[in-house]
């Protein structure tokens, strides 16, 4: 098929490589022109504007825009849409707030242009090792972007097959899924960052037990020396949390044990606050996942003014004076 | 009555000095002399050791204990009892864990000498305010000690009076409780610890949100300033919040309402970690109170080997660099 | 001052009662007529709908809607404001998210109507104790409301003051404060009932793990069997965490020790959620105030689907049976 | 080489089968005489009672205990020590209090006995997959037993390589560590236990906010209807989430999307509880590994006292009576 890219960042370019890589035609466009050179010079078709690209896709047009969630996003789409042909389809591979797709969905149906929200997983690894994805839009639309979705998607690979019931849905397997309606391939791919948060915070927790077990604070005699990179390592043969991001933490810790290049100042992208809104709505417990979130903004602080409150406190009903530094 | 007081610091000079003005006999003993003299200067008897003291308390003697937790105590105690006469009483009214008062208290009794532990609440308060204790001990020595006790609570006072049933036990209105055998009065007060620090992180995180809400992190139309010591001070009255640890809070903003005094360093006593021990003895969720727990940990440390393990994991699969400090 | 109060429920009424001990001259409405009468009954002028209201209320008019936060309150007031004159007062003393006030003022603003919005807390015990009230308008407005507002509130009171800077604004200490534009007061009573869930949750963990040290489920040799009733009342006196909260306890307590009426199924406002929204705008950490909504969320299911996906989970790795139950 | 096996449940049988594969010679141990007599089927020297496996093993002997921890394994190891010859090995293979090994192995040690913990995961699935060791011991020891633990690790297997140091220890990529002396096993394995209990706790809530989504509590126009089954199995595939306990939750959810066989009822073993007791003596911040046991416990109960607790508060603050079951 013929597509048009917008967005040739690390998810952008690659996605766009992986399509040409399957046989289908790339028109590209990104504010960035190196960007656009660069894929040009590996066969794709370069626009310099969005009216260019336009102009260089098939009618109807299917324009994949893979951008920062929000203005960037919005803007864009809005400004495809303008003029787009009724029968386009418009796919959305970014991180946008589900609500924002159930919202513009309807806004481009309006108009007779399709809507596709791609939950795309599989960061700068998904050109070799392919991408999953969420997809959430009508089903005829789905079905006819099929060969693109199956040419990102990571296939069969040689990953051991779950014994599924006769007429389940093959595409799972390969590494995609119609979610539903428009909005739940976001909202499906929300969930899983937020469950790769709690993922993350529960490994980062363990192995700073482990470390804190070498540590001086700790009596002599009750300290062990443990080495962490091995203990990663063996933990992704055979044990019960083997897992991809195992694989990661072993070996960022046989290059560096200590993790000195990290200073700890953690991000967090939109994903994990509306999981925890999600689970709001839903009145659903959701302790772990929360306190993921939780942990990143305590990292990108030195100390929360609540630490101090706790301080003036303390020190009103017993006169405690602070711990030294 | 006739007591010996071991450590003169903040807690156990202010409860002599509070007997003393309820015309109780205090013998005074600290390894800091100075304390001993400013209370011998008060009315009290100083003592030079413990074995200086034993010579100046009546028989059966009555000594109370008021260290730190822990060997100090320990110490102590093996040491009154190496020649305590049978009869003789052993107040512990420091924090110690309830599982060593159990351990003791049979030792002691094989002695023939009573142990009674009182967790004891109030702070540099208590002298003025009174003690709110919580007594383990056998019923004979604990109703023996009653007039010491009386004379260390703080009364009825002023506080609207509960309606309680008939035949309840008067002494929890005046602020003491005999809670039960040995460790039973420490194991009330532990809790007592575990709630308030739970209390405590509560109000630092609300004010924390305030004060959020004027950061310039927000776009400036979603921002509020608000005055946080009027906000302390209205919630004392007639609000659902009203405590003592927020009238604490409100004294303390009222003097700075920055708290720049205090850098956020926050330390945390046994009692805030055996109380989560006892509800995993006891198979009790207590979310909040280990929360509590762990956000003091947290606001001793820059950053966390467990934060660096996230930015590792997040470089390994996004190639995200991390946010500038 | 000559106001209209709309919702005779709990807080409305009482809150026209006190205004009318205060000499102000209500006018009330309720759908429920009975209310109406039993208010007339007492003094008050009753209406039989917002437009009778209206013809009996001074002009410039001055409303206090005391309704369900959401569609109630949203469409009343926009009933009101349908013919209200310029310079009438709309007072919304509900639970509003405070976002709703700031588009509301706005709304109003453009038609020359004041909004007033006033968080409340007092519950039903405000009628006697006064009601602590943070309020958010323009000052102005704020200004003129003053006779009503120091009416509500509990003013000074018996409670002990605190040391106050030269200057500081006399409303705090009084039981009410005007905390900024509209949608702050709101604002901080959500924060308000945010810290309330905390402060409650760190209760129940500890009465949970005081009651559970009496539990059948540890060996008998290392249970106290401990009386609740009297631990809450002691605590009351002379204790860091005395508070009105646990006033409230100690009544409950007093009632029935094991709290049989009780089911344990806890309900949770909107203010719960949205303080932890802030709390994520803001990017700060809540650990407390969080779980304590959670705890509410799953004090409301018999099984979460989680804890089914767990017992899947380990009998696909161990074998493991569940539990019995 | 000739091992003793005490304990043929489904973790001792099944190594005793892993090690007879590897032409070691067995000889097994079980109070389950028909757990014996299977194995001796299966080629293993059936033994009647410890004395009996005694008379059959070499000198020095060696023994690998599989019992649950606890009294179990600590008799039965003090009963092989009554006679064990100098420079006989035992090795505590099941789930035992890092500190009981510390004791333990002193123990041993003053009889010439060396003590070896080894941490095994695998579950049911490590007869084929192999067993993931982490392994407590002075070196010589651990050396001599090293064909044992080469014979029972997975081995590099088809999983990519982490690309190590130079001279790393080539036995962490097979699957088995030395990790320090006596206890340094169990510790690396506790910590792993609790790392299991976050990440499972992770998926729990995700899943539980992708099922709450089609819930009737929620608006109609604000459901999707996701199919769990599908969605765990796409995230197996170029996911950043991927893991072993996904795949386990695949395979679950493939045989029953509502898991209606399982009740929901968790248990937990020692390591979890531990895992937060570590954190505590080294003041590590683990917010997510406590939730998910607390999770754990909360999932056993019907209403904790707690809750009530609440509900008590919110009827004496504001007559609120609780919400319908």
């Amino acid at each position: 098929m013929k597509l048009g890219m917008i967005g040739l960042g690390r998810m952008g370019g690659n996605i766009a490589r992986r399509l040409m890589r399957g046989q289908h035609e790339m028109v590209v466009f990104d504010r960035n022109t190196e960007a656009v050179d660069t894929l040009a010079g590996e066969g794709a078709i370069g626009a310099s504007s969005i009216d260019d690209m336009r102009a260089k896709l098939d009618d109807p047009e299917i324009w994949w825009v893979m951008l920062p969630a929000g203005a960037p996003t919005e803007d864009t789409i809005m400004e495809i849409c303008r003029e787009a042909k009724p029968g386009s389809i418009v796919i959305d591979g970014g991180n946008t707030f589900y609500k924002d797709d159930i919202r513009r969905a309807q806004l481009l149906a309006d108009k007779g242009i399709h809507y596709v929200d791609v939950g795309t997983s599989g960061g700068v690894w998904g050109l070799d090792r392919g991408y999953c994805m969420m997809i959430g839009g009508d089903k005829e639309t789905v079905d006819r972007l099929d060969p693109v979705f199956e040419c990102l998607a990571p296939g069969l690979g040689s990953i051991p097959r779950t014994q599924r019931a006769d007429g389940a849905d093959p595409r799972a397997e390969k590494g995609y899924i119609h979610a539903g309606p428009p909005g739940a391939g976001h909202f499906v791919k929300m969930v899983h960052n937020g469950i790769e948060y709690g993922l993350m915070q529960a490994y980062a927790e363990g192995f700073d037990i482990l470390k804190g077990k070498s540590s001086e604070k700790l009596p002599e005699d009750q300290r062990f020396d443990l080495n962490l990179t091995d203990i990663a390592e063996v933990w992704r043969r055979g044990s019960v949390i083997s897992s991809w991001l195992l694989d990661l933490s072993a070996s960022a810790l046989a290059k560096d044990q200590k993790l000195e290049q990290f200073s700890g100042h953690v991000a967090d992208s939109g994903e994990g606050q509306w999981t925890i809104d999600a689970a709001m709505e839903e009145a659903v417990p959701a302790h772990v996942l929360t306190a993921s979130l939780f942990a990143r903004y305590r990292s990108r602080v030195d100390h929360t003014f609540g630490d101090k409150m706790l301080s003036a406190m303390r020190f009103g009903f017993g006169g405690h004076v602070e711990m030294p530094q």
